[in-house]
């Protein structure tokens, strides 16, 4: 109608820390006037905790709030219909927000592009208002950091994976890859566990929950209680060519 | 001997734009009096070019130059030796510095444990002096961003692979994969462009040149010159759940 569009903002926060947020993304969280951001009803939201102590005070906060996680399987046809309505909704509630000029920032956990809710917002922003991403440092990349170790060395192939994957295509993958990252674990950890133990492999594999956090711990898989947080990340380092 | 020791610090610079270093690698770098950085001989260096303009007026530049790179085949065992040579040479100058009570700051393209020459240094260096390792956005990330599409979905599997491993394993990997990442191109272009028809994806494969810098290029695979700087990176966009 009047004056110009306004842009959304994918912005990611990175693993967890406040200053490991880029220098782009910082300034973008600190000075927006609207601020959205992805949450489990009743949860504070992984995104929003990270840029606690960030917002401007007359910030207006947009919270999205899942209609459903855990409490539909999946598999189950109603999983996706309702999450599809859900984002459909989001994004009509940003879109209108745009059009009447204002920007928005959407906070994301680690990097937007990366296994990240956003993404469903942009799939449906995109061609309707400005979007624009900000990438992020990812999740595993808090994670190897918090065990003091490299990842990758020379030649190593790195595969991620989900834990929400069948248990047998799991160990396939853990048994063919030089380095692993698993993410989404939860629930899933017996499960997992019992894949990197078929693949042999349970003795070099790490758990790392709340990185980058306070509460950060590291712990030899084998050593891991059997429920662990759904942001909990299982790496396996890789022990390629190192002169 | 006198006073405390000096830290080491390993800090992750992203993709290349200057805005997307995190805010404590921006505090680091800016404030850094002694700062050091691989490179090519002869070349500015892709970490040195990043922190152009942040550096402090009185910083001390410790450039570290490679003394092979391609001249001699990784599979030479000389290759090695003279690596591992160098890595100890450089090692010998940071503790000498950092036990004179100096901090250094090493400048890293992307994260510094993600597929980095700092490894080399961080395992040398371990219960020598004192190290901290700051993560950064890798350069994949960068190189996702430029493409404007999110590179991975639900329980998409991604592949990271260096374009430096035998053609079929390339597509082996390349047929058996979701999402795939692969990095180190340079000269090795052709040999991936036949591992990418191979495993019959060449049609959405995406080359990145100089993400996040000035420059930046995306181009489908099957547009691309035989020749690409060796930070290209190759990209297959994985397709998974999208509600």
């Amino acid at each position: 109608m009047s004056g110009q569009m306004g842009t959304v903002h994918g912005v990611g926060l990175g693993p967890g820390a406040p200053d490991l947020l880029s220098v782009r993304a910082d300034r973008l969280v600190r000075g927006a006037r609207h601020v959205a951001y992805f949450r489990k009803a009743g949860r504070p939201g992984q995104a929003r905790r990270i840029a606690e102590g960030m917002l401007r005070e007359d910030a207006v906060e947009i919270p999205m709030e899942y209609p459903v996680t855990t409490e539909i399987p999946v598999s189950d046809p109603r999983y996706n219909a309702r999450l599809s309505a859900f984002y459909a909704d989001c994004t009509g509630r940003l879109v209108a927000l745009a059009r009447s000029g204002e920007d928005i920032v959407v906070l994301c956990e680690g990097d937007p592009f990366f296994y990240g809710s956003f993404m469903h917002l942009h799939a449906r922003l995109s061609g309707m208002v400005p979007v624009n991403v900000v990438p992020g440092i990812t999740g595993m990349a808090g994670a190897w950091n918090a065990t003091g170790q490299p990842i990758t060395w020379g030649d190593d192939v790195l595969t991620v994976a989900m834990a929400t994957l069948p248990e047998a295509e799991l160990a396939r993958r853990i048994r063919d890859t030089d380095a692993l990252v698993v993410m989404k674990i939860g629930r899933n950890l017996p499960k997992l566990r019992r894949a990197v133990v078929a693949a042999g492999r349970e003795d070099v594999a790490w758990l790392v929950e709340h990185a980058a956090m306070p509460g950060q711990r590291v712990t030899p898989l084998a050593d891991a209680e059997s429920v662990t947080p759904y942001f909990s990340i299982l790496l396996i380092h890789g022990q390629g060519r190192r002169p």
